[in-house]
């Protein structure tokens, strides 16, 4: 968007002619300049610097899932990256912004914010304030006569309720829209008499089959999640996430949640970081979660999630692209031989952590396709051979 | 606004029933939870510390308007303080917070926006890309065929147009609203059909008498100059900002503006700071544009501040509390025996500067009254009060 003003066909903002696919590369790292925002303070200490040790991996080759030779490079490229970060053993090793981002503005993590949520709520099981195995009811007993009301926390946390809730975004009318209207994260039509808030639409849930059954990727779960840390915490999301983690890990700018027409954030894709803040949270997680000289998630927490969840569940859901994967606490766990895990976000932003090369890959990106299998195909081998080539 | 979700007689939302007092305590210091706004980053360089020599200044008597004998600490209460920070001599001597705001949080400084324009349009002037003598179409043709047509860059700045536009907050049909409406900053009635962002609304103004002979207070003309700032810079009045003032004068925190519907920023009042970098730009204003080891804005900028406008214009408006004052490159300048000038917002927000007591004053607040008369009659002679005992 350039130009005061910007002429009539450059502008960008928060109606839906306008949120297509070139804009997004521009509003992904512009989000707030669109909605309201809560800042997620990165507090008064110092910032934990990052160690560099640049190198030139642009060059990697790795052979795409159809048999195409490619390299590093040629994926950033394919899968629309807006910005990499690679960390190995510690150190920055590369670092590349394209698009509308650079290295001090936050882009908007989608999903990848369900991780963060995940990572809280399992935070605060290891507190004591949380009983994974707790019906829902004990902590909201508003969702008494919807689809949670006789789910636990765990189903909850790892995605195993049985829930009315369509995610596919080539369907108009899939929930994923009804959500994002509720929560004004997508613009309202006139005379619009939905619920007007993420909490009036977690209400309306209704049970679709049996719990526990399989995994079933559904971001109302991480909203609801959402809910139980802030009532437990007595915090909202933001608060907590600056107390608990972007002060602790010398986070060097403030993140921010998109929030509804109440102040409540989306937990279900709502925040915003820059690269670098995710580099450090990665590497947080990556170290057994400890990050800036503490500990800032309990070891357990991380080897939990680690651990993954259950992959006869998760092979229901029938990811082509995941084969022997599973879910844990809103991870991503590949359960292969490097230990690999990730948070995943739907335009391919990222946290991919490979515990055996001591690699972390952050990255943010505006992929047109909303949707892992345009991504993964390219970039799993690609961080794949990454990692091989960094272990030789 | 407490609760998950907040109760619904505690809401704060963008709405006009709930935009009156006192939950205008939460949000002037909460603002990007309503709005889209964009931010004034604060670099990577280190914060320029605060010294401190705290006192209690608390006590300090002195005699309203009205003959009343008060103290300094009645004074923050009766003018509705959400925070207010001193600093004499180059050092912080008393902060205190209020209300909903604290150390780290930006608080909406409305009008007090208007100086920080003032001051970049003047840095512009020294670096040759503005003319004041120039005619604002010169700038920006588009305003040909409004009040602007013929006035000059100068007539802009000290306001001085002859422009229709009512500034008249207790009139619901003052032109005020219509502009906060265009700018997204009030919300819109279904089926709101007039301009959607500044410059549109902008493009609309119709000229009312003569230019350059009253000081007329019209928030439009920081708008206008707002644009010929970003339309001589090339920036964004966000950016312009980081880069000229934020970053060098070493900012704690980023700072934000309010924006409309194309991005475009509120020049008029849609800048959001903390305390503290309201009290470092405050420094470098009454340090003759020096801060943080290096001369920020240029001596002579400041000085033609603080020489002031034409006091016979300005007395034209017949403000009671501000005799002898005058308007300068919008900054209320005035003219006594210690050089005071003053940002001034209109809930009471300020940056005050006593150049002869080495005193600056600043202030966030909240006051229910939107008039500057409900503050001066007790915050003028505070202030004075208190420079008088530090000069001691």
């Amino acid at each position: 968007m350039q130009g005061f003003p910007p002429a009539a066909d450059k502008v960008i903002s928060f109606t839906p002619a306008s949120n297509g696919f070139p804009r997004t590369r521009w509003s992904f790292s512009h989000i707030r300049e669109l909605v309201p925002t809560a800042s997620v303070w990165h507090g008064r200490g110092p910032v934990a610097a990052l160690p560099r040790a640049e190198r030139d991996i642009g060059g990697v080759p790795f052979t795409d899932a159809d048999g195409t030779h490619r390299t590093f490079s040629d994926m950033l490229g394919l899968t629309y990256t807006d910005g990499i970060l690679v960390m190995h053993k510690g150190r920055v090793i590369y670092e590349k912004y394209f698009g509308a981002l650079d290295d001090h503005t936050p882009h908007i993590a989608m999903s990848v914010t369900k991780s963060f949520v995940g990572t809280l709520a399992a935070m605060l099981v290891a507190d004591g304030k949380i009983d994974p195995a707790a019906p829902v009811t004990r902590y909201l007993p508003e969702m008494a006569d919807t689809a949670y009301g006789d789910a636990t926390v765990r189903e909850v946390m790892d995605m195993t309720v049985g829930v009315k809730y369509s995610e596919n975004y080539a369907d108009p009318k899939a929930e994923i829209w009804d959500y994002s209207r509720a929560g004004g994260m997508m613009p309202r039509e006139p005379g619009y008499a939905g619920p007007k808030t993420f909490y009036e639409f977690l209400g309306t849930l209704k049970k679709e089959g049996e719990h526990d059954q399989a995994f079933a990727y559904k971001t109302v779960n991480a909203e609801v999640l959402a809910w139980i840390v802030k009532r437990t915490s007595g915090q909202s999301l933001a608060r907590l996430l600056s107390e608990r983690v972007w002060q602790k890990m010398g986070a060097e700018s403030d993140a921010y949640f998109m929030v509804d027409s109440v102040g409540s954030e989306s937990g279900g894709g709502g925040l915003n970081t820059t690269l670098r803040d995710l580099a450090r949270f990665g590497e947080t997680v990556r170290n057994g979660g400890r990050f800036n000289g503490q500990q800032i998630i309990p070891a357990e927490v991380v080897a939990d999630i680690r651990r993954g969840g259950d992959p006869a569940k998760f092979a229901k859901a029938g990811y082509a692209t995941l084969p022997g994967w599973s879910y844990r606490s809103m991870w991503w766990v590949s359960n292969d031989d490097h230990g690999v895990f990730e948070a995943r976000g739907i335009h391919g932003q990222r946290i991919y952590i490979d515990p055996k090369a001591e690699l972390t890959i952050v990255r943010y990106a505006s992929h047109p396709i909303a949707a892992n299998g345009a991504n993964d195909p390219v970039t799993h081998r690609a961080y794949r051979a990454l990692a091989l080539s960094l272990m030789k």
